[in-house]
């Protein structure tokens, strides 16, 4: 079993951290999105969708996507649980990591992606081989600020996101605004609950992950 | 419990096949996107988010999201598993979904969010008040199309798409054609897998919900 990743990209590292905090080591082969070795033959014939992370399971098959990679972990090593244990916390949690992506992760990759040189023609992980389009760049960060004000709120009243132990949600979210600092896009200094939240979660060992 | 819900909308649709296939009845509040209505204060105080479809609990806690909503469900009536058994099954039907939803789902809704008056600075669902951008309703058709041409391949040889019996990936792929057909996008003629499978999906009973 080995895992194609790519050290400081978001989407690994979702799963990286996940993999820490279940104490699950395994082999981890780079591919460099930046320079397009996603995009070429070599990889494409593991994965022909082009995109990172992918999980090759020892039967030679893949699973893609960040969250179905850390779905099959949770099932493999159930504890300590990070997809919750009840319908409701396993309901919550899906909920909080769905909205993290479409409101922080989401349109923090368009930012980057819609202004970055690099991602010329690839505004769109994969082979999608698409435009950029500025005007997504443009709302990206008003998204992912109007998003941080109602994390901020939210996490006024709780120490984790979506439970009341560390869940998938705060990995989502860590990865997501860590990401978000990369690309240009701060947490603006009076959202003192989500700034308390975040050194809280960069103190425990899988933030280095 | 109730399902906020509208009928005809494809993502509730989502859920509601979901409970017609775990034979799972509950009352259900029909609330008009198209009108505006999930922006009007009334839905605001059930879900500020101001999004479909939403949850709520017995206890008057709510959860949005379809498939947070579906895997709550999963949860309180396994029977039939739709999200998988094995760790294996578990990882692919997540990923499927995935590539659905954003392959298909999302590319069709930028085209009729990006394009329809009714969608006029509400081409992101919920508040974010957010302006139309034709380019994204120009590339929308092509990535469908374009992914649909990889789901027949796929459907070549599988019955089902993501497990060896029915699954909540058919379920994302039945509500997100049917949605692109509703848009104006068509299954290309040549498909044939892919029509194969469609029909038999529209056979199912639960189609229909």
């Amino acid at each position: 079993m080995k895992l194609f990743d790519m050290a400081g990209a978001p989407n690994p590292r979702r799963v990286r951290v996940f993999l820490a905090e279940k104490d699950i080591d395994i082999e981890k082969v780079q591919i460099d999105i930046m320079n397009g070795e996603n995009l070429k033959s070599d990889y494409l014939a593991i994965n022909p969708r082009g995109v990172l992370p992918t999980l090759q399971l020892d039967d030679g098959s893949i699973v893609d996507e960040a969250s179905a990679i850390c779905r099959y972990f949770e099932e493999v090593k159930p504890e300590p649980p990070l997809y919750g244990e009840s319908a409701k916390s396993k309901a919550v949690i899906e909920s909080w990591v769905r909205q993290i992506e479409g409101d922080a992760f989401t349109p923090t990759a368009d930012v980057l992606r819609n202004t970055n040189p690099a991602f010329e023609n690839r505004s769109i992980p994969g082979t999608n081989n698409t435009a950029q389009v500025p005007a997504l760049a443009e709302r990206g960060t008003d998204r992912v600020l109007a998003f941080y004000k109602r994390l901020d709120r939210h996490l006024a009243g709780s120490k984790y996101i979506a439970s009341d132990s560390f869940s998938a949600a705060d990995i989502t979210a860590m990865c997501a605004i860590d990401f978000a600092e990369f690309v240009g896009i701060a947490v603006p200094s009076e959202l003192t609950s989500l700034a308390d939240w975040r050194a809280r979660m960069a103190l425990r060992p899988s933030a280095q992950a």
